[in-house]
């Protein structure tokens, strides 16, 4: 994967949201342009963005609304169902399980774990919280595709360890450590504070009167 | 800001992160090795990054730990002290107001607000939960530099054009809408399934066998 091509991903579930409304209001073609007003960016950065999916618009009408949502989740590799577990359900964990946009991108959370004997046995947006202690059971034949591990982040590597152990491959990380894993296994870490450094660099440029590029 | 700053600009907590543990520990100096290391990132990426702070490093002991933790605060703008209100203080809301770190980085959330009679008046993470609609007596004389929102997506304009009014001029959103805003007002979204979106590109080149950059 390119360095650049990161941006590009971080902002193809903002225009898929886009699309999916437009889509359900029977809206059948949509152009660059009005993707680059609706998310506040630059027709240079959306047709840039466009032209990673591999889709080649009409230079008239812009782009089919159903044929740019196919091409966008061939690109992420959303075409493909991809199944998950969750791990620490607190007050982030049980944001992400609120989060019913997944089901368009065709993630489906199966499982979800926490040690806390309050939680374990309840339920949190319809998921039942399982005793992390249970896990090899209710896993039985095979691991999901992804962890998403929300625990604390001194208990973020033995949980990583655990599963790692148990098969899974891929992990979404939300603990503030960077897991040590072994080759094979992939980690995208989510930094929430990384956003609040782009906005702290944007508000420095802006009072210091130096022009901002509306890149997210 | 140049595009390519933006992923250097979100992996700077995680430096930071790493650099304070070091310094805890009573480390005087630090390689690009040791954090690429740490991060699972090529050296290159490391050095670009850093020099990207503008500090330049020995070449037998790589940086000062100190230097590059005021180096790095002053590039991202967390030099400045920035204060805050959160909106919203559901889940995702009270994961943010949980986060210690913040503290590091130079933001103080001075205020929280809430629509719902059950929240208002309790605390969370010793955080006092105000009633929206008192939001201009909170306020007082000046309105906080950000505003973090944290409103369901369909609430999240209204709040925006109600602390607009009120003088907010930056804004970290974390509701799924993008907010429409006037000129010299800022908006710094925060898409979480955007790592999704990564991640699921990596996914999907790992198991086709191609090769993938350790790019956050």
């Amino acid at each position: 994967m390119k360095i650049q091509s990161t941006p590009t991903l971080r902002r193809m579930p903002t225009y898929l949201h886009r699309l999916y409304t437009l889509r359900n209001n029977g809206a059948e073609w949509v152009t660059c342009a009005d993707l680059a007003i609706y998310m506040s960016l630059s027709h240079i950065v959306v047709r840039k963005d466009m032209a990673m999916t591999g889709l080649a618009g009409n230079r008239r009408y812009g782009f089919r609304v159903a044929d740019l949502i196919e091409a966008i989740l061939r690109f992420i590799g959303w075409d493909q169902k991809l199944s998950a577990t969750l791990v620490g359900a607190g007050s982030l964990g049980s944001a992400l399980l609120g989060f019913s946009e997944f089901y368009d991108y065709n993630l489906r959370i199966e499982s979800v774990f926490d040690c806390n004997p309050k939680k374990i046995g309840t339920q949190i947006h319809n998921f039942n919280i399982y005793d992390i202690n249970n896990i090899k059971d209710i896993f039985k034949e095979s691991p999901p595709d992804i962890a998403i591990i929300c625990v604390p982040s001194t208990e973020a590597q033995k949980v990583a360890d655990l599963l790692i152990k148990l098969g899974v491959k891929y992990f979404w990380n939300f603990a503030n450590v960077c897991l040590q894993v072994p080759e094979g296994v992939i980690v995208q870490r989510e930094v929430i504070p990384g956003g609040l450094a782009v906005l702290s660099a944007k508000i420095k440029k802006h009072r210091s009167g130096e022009e901002i590029d509306d890149e997210i």
